[in-house]
């Protein structure tokens, strides 16, 4: 079973979570694409009233052109659920997230939010995160000092170009700078040390954040939820 | 002695620590004023060969035009030493900057830089800080949330608004959010938790980053070292 499919699976599963009246998150990314789709089917069909908070104007695109009311988060006191994606997710339910760039965004979305879903394929479950990337978003002012120091500490930075080579640049004007690290030993120690640097908005690591991961499997959907025994 | 007298005394005794071939951080606002013209002086009459690097659009301008030859700080790879204002300084050298809603950009040329010279009259030296407001450079989205989160833990904040009541926005194109506190007991716990806090960018609590004081008073100027026993 190809990748896509396993993201279908899981994507169509998490809208499951979904009530009646609810503030919905809408995270990004390409399992995301699936879940909105689902998600809108689901209104349409049951008549749902429930209120769409995108991280991302992708996203709230799609989901106002499928007939979900969208709000931006600040026209909403609360969000009972997320639904996003992720990059890696390790056995603790610590998780990178932030290839697409999105994830100041999906943070403020996901810490605003009761619960928090991740849809992910089976590849995305990894024993320790930091095969993948950590992105960084790093204000242009003073970025290459930014640069010089996450160097200086052996974290391997790298500016995110785009395919002319040119900087990428966030919805909020910054840059990203990724860590290209292997193994992350110690998420939380990382994760305050960065959270103290001059000149980062923020970083992908999303620690303690999610509580139920819904894993596309061949065998279908497979749920695990955080700290249970 | 008004207080502008007691800026500009502070401000021509610091250019004194400017030496020959430095890389020299230039602050913002009224008292950089003052220093900008007292080191233009110097440069001209001694012909200094220094490079000055700016916190704000206005002090590059006024440097430039003044003959400072200027960098941004991405094109040097170190600040020597850094010449600035504060809002506020207690007596163990923690104080609080950005009522100009320059500090992320003060923020991080004072860490790029080997030293840090502050400029202040009287009024800044206090017992506490906290009297004077602690501003946060916030992103817009989420902005709200964030504001919530600031008023739930008791931190009364405020959106600074221009003169006609609309949200100030930053150089970064960010809000500009004041905690009015009266007395900060903790600043490095208060530091820490801001620093955790998603869609916070920077806030304006510059802990241990002075290294010298310059303070004028109508006696002339005082300097008071960090760390003196």
């Amino acid at each position: 079973m190809d990748i896509a499919e396993q993201k279908r699976i899981a994507a169509e599963k998490s809208v499951d979570f979904v009530k009646d009246g609810m503030i919905v998150g809408l995270g990004t990314g390409s399992t995301v694409l699936f879940m909105v789709n689902a998600l809108a089917k689901r209104v349409k069909q049951e008549h749902l009233h429930i209120t769409g908070v995108a991280t991302s104007k992708r996203t709230h695109k799609q989901a106002e052109s499928l007939g979900i009311p969208m709000k931006s988060i600040d026209e909403v006191d609360h969000v009972d659920l997320t639904i996003d994606g992720a990059d890696e997710v390790d056995k603790n339910f610590q998780g990178i997230k932030g290839g697409g760039a999105a994830h100041a965004f999906e943070k403020i979305v996901a810490t605003s939010s009761t619960r928090n879903i991740w849809i992910v394929d089976e590849s995305k479950l990894v024993d320790r995160i930091g095969r993948f990337p950590l992105p960084l978003e790093v204000i242009p002012y003073g970025s290459k000092k930014v640069f010089n120091r996450l160097q200086h500490e052996g974290l391997n930075p790298k500016f995110r170009k785009d395919d002319d080579g040119n900087d990428i640049i966030t919805h909020s004007g910054n840059y990203v700078i990724d860590l290209h690290l292997g193994v992350i030993d110690h998420p939380h120690l990382l994760a305050n040390w960065l959270s103290e640097q001059v000149g980062i908005l923020e970083h992908g690591l999303f620690l303690d954040t999610v509580n139920t991961i819904v894993v596309g499997t061949p065998n279908g959907p497979k749920i695990l939820e955080a700290y249970q025994i």
